[in-house]
């Protein structure tokens, strides 16, 4: 089978985003994650800065939720703007994918793209003290304990997945190869991806 | 890091077994599935038959199980049969990972040599069409549907996996290099964990 079109969901810190570019820049097609954000942005009319943080938040009284629930008494809820983001986000993915080879880091863009027969759907994560040791590397130091970080962005991506996909995040069904980056090295993530390519 | 050891757990009907023996021949070393079954039954003075079918079996009055617990009354269960196979099947595990380099399948190899630094551990997954028809062609039909008896396996192996490593089968977490050999067919996840050696 050809795979053109490589998704990669990623722990917070297990270097993800990284190993998403690395494969693209090998392969001389698109990586697209912060470029996704601008887009949405643009389509959106909302900031870019608005985006990047409501797209991974879920809103429990969510439309998308209400609008899976027969028997709401006659009572829909307004979409939030993270359901509109939601949206967004699922047609420019659809339109990438269909317009173009590329990466997509994040995004839930392993669901949205689930029923194309190129699509190679890749999960990267790494022991706790790898990645501990990544976002302090990578972004320093802050007030919030490093485990407490790492808990929280992955209990949030974990949780937007499982919200708008209906599906566990980083459990092995929904991925075609899953690596543990801490142990195999980000530079032998990107040959093994790319060499499904 | 180097790896030394492969271990390769596998969802029945994925190819693992095919995939480890494989791996062994095209690097040279020896894969151990079989081949331990008659090694646990010399050990054991049990048949190779017995050995089969009760290595993967779990009692759940086991010895292993109430030799966690302290406060039993005093009382401790005797080890069962599949105690003392899985106590065999332990301690050859580790002496064959000290004496040579090889592939492991099976067996709760991954936690048995956990603490090796030279370990690379492989989980080898499918969806269920895929393994379907694999069964059928490799095993023929039975009496038993089709979808029975890949969840009755499948739950063997993770009820058998849980009882004794107290880790959850399959998860993420467990692993190094998690494949669908379905959508990436047999020869590339032998290329992939054979590069990995």
């Amino acid at each position: 089978m050809k795979h053109r079109i490589i998704t990669i969901g990623r722990e917070f810190g297990s270097g993800g985003r990284t190993i998403g570019r690395e494969v693209a820049a090998k392969l001389g097609i698109h990586c697209y994650d912060q470029e996704l954000i601008a887009k949405m942005a643009e389509e959106s009319g909302f900031t870019p800065d608005y985006v990047e943080k409501e797209s991974e938040n879920v809103t429990l009284n969510s439309w998308a939720a209400s609008a899976l629930s027969i028997d709401q008494g006659g009572f829909y809820a307004m979409p939030t703007n993270q359901d509109q983001l939601w949206l967004i986000q699922s047609r420019i993915i659809c339109e990438l994918a269909e317009k173009e080879s590329c990466v997509i880091v994040g995004r839930c863009a392993d669901t949205i793209l689930e029923e194309r027969a190129d699509l190679l759907k890749v999960f990267i994560h790494a022991d706790f003290e790898a990645r501990a040791k990544r976002i302090v590397e990578k972004y320093g130091e802050t007030e919030v304990p490093t485990e407490d970080r790492l808990r929280e962005k992955d209990k949030r991506r974990a949780m937007y997945y499982q919200f708008y996909t209906d599906r566990k995040w980083g459990a092995i069904e929904n991925y075609h190869v899953i690596l543990d980056s801490g142990v195999l090295g980000l530079d032998k993530c990107v040959e093994i991806i790319s060499s499904l390519y």
